[in-house]
């Protein structure tokens, strides 16, 4: 454990400084990759998906990224065929977010792997920790939505608009509200 | 009804292909005009409202857009007179979008008239359906409210911040929450 | 009474007319900086503190405000050591914005002082209020939340990811929700 450096603890799931050199270098590299990429014209279309395959961990050669976009660290991030993100989107991805095929993600929804220690002392010194988010296939995700650390959302499933997601949602189902819950199948 | 091209399916109400040629060269168009819009420097006061005159289906000359703001076709946008939107506003017109007179829309507030099936194999094929969303006059929206596809909102009402509004709300009333319920007349 | 200007009014939290040259001169001035800080490539890191420097009314030598961000008056924003926002924050900062030390802020947060009356007429003729916003000492906003006029948040507090907070959050609890209520003690 102890000869873990602050990435390794950071993609494994354990408390890491997010102050960390290293951490530090690769977001300010893909703050300014999300910046280059949100000051590119729309109907750069082929400009924008090459910046965004530097950009991911994995990408597919059917997808369409909305700008603006933000994420943290990019490599993170891997995508399915089909895939739709609009506008306004926020993916932090100190943790893998994997998307299946055909997910539709609308507007101003965010993505959040990361999260504080409820501790003072030790959230002061920067310590974070961060949990996978992972979306099935045929997944279609409300407008403003807040995914929250470490959630699963199973195959065919669609999320409401508003709904903040702070726990696992199953497939084949509608899940709605503040905190998300099922509604019903579908 | 099989003779109604992609555009007009979207503008009735119908189910249509939203990576139909005509309409993505029309939002590709209306993505650059917003990013133009969004690139303006904010004290250029007569140019933006110029931009925003050939953005919208419908203008006055006593409106004020705040940047960034993000829109899909902008014909389907009709504002009457003393219109204030704030900062970070998403409208997603596949139909039309009508304010009355004296409307002020708070920040990171989504107007969106689109929907796509809960049908898998239907939502995979990029099928989407809009429904119009009707703002009466003297309304105010707080902060952070998604408006959602087919909602009516009458004259002289609040909505509070961080409202999901699913449903049409009468005139004269607070409504708050999500999803959005009427607390009280005004 | 009647011999306060209408900046006057509005920071001592009486009725004022937000389109008060004077207020439109401050605010213009105010976005285009807030434009040229969301226009600097981020990695531009001594550059962006330096903008921040003189937008803000109180700042210390450890802050960081990721880009972009939006304000209207800059200098009724207050902030202390060791300060984080995250992406897309929005501080409508008509009365004053404290934060103390050591305070983060997660992305697509809305800190808003202003409001509008009611009363339809008041409102049409733009007059608003503006109540301060108080942020206590190590404190932690999750994302997608929504502080109200008025609102004060006590020292060690944890407001959960989507809330809308609508009245003062004591010390040292977590708090969640729309409306924010508190869940437990930390």
């Amino acid at each position: 454990m102890n000869n873990l450096n602050e990435k390794e603890k950071m993609l494994s799931g354990k408390i890491y400084d997010a102050t960390d050199e290293l951490l530090m270098e690769e977001r300010e590299k893909v703050k300014d990759m999300c910046f280059e990429y949100n000051q590119l014209q729309p109907s750069k279309i082929e400009e924008r998906k090459s910046l965004i395959k530097k950009l991911f961990g994995k990408t597919t050669e059917n997808f369409h990224i909305e700008q603006p976009f933000y994420c943290d660290y990019g490599y993170n991030i891997e995508i399915g065929e089909n895939f739709y993100i609009n506008v306004n989107v926020v993916i932090l991805d100190c943790a893998k977010v994997t998307f299946g095929d055909n997910v539709f993600i609308a507007p101003n929804c965010g993505f959040y792997t990361a999260g504080h220690p409820f501790d003072v002392e030790q959230r002061n010194k920067a310590l974070e920790y961060a949990y996978p988010i992972t979306i099935g296939n045929n997944v279609w995700i409300g407008a403003g939505c807040s995914i929250l650390p470490g959630v699963t959302i199973g195959d065919n499933t669609v999320i409401g608009a508003g709904s903040v997601v702070t726990k696992d949602i199953p497939a084949n189902v509608l899940a709605v509200g503040n905190p998300c819950r099922v509604i019903r199948k579908i």
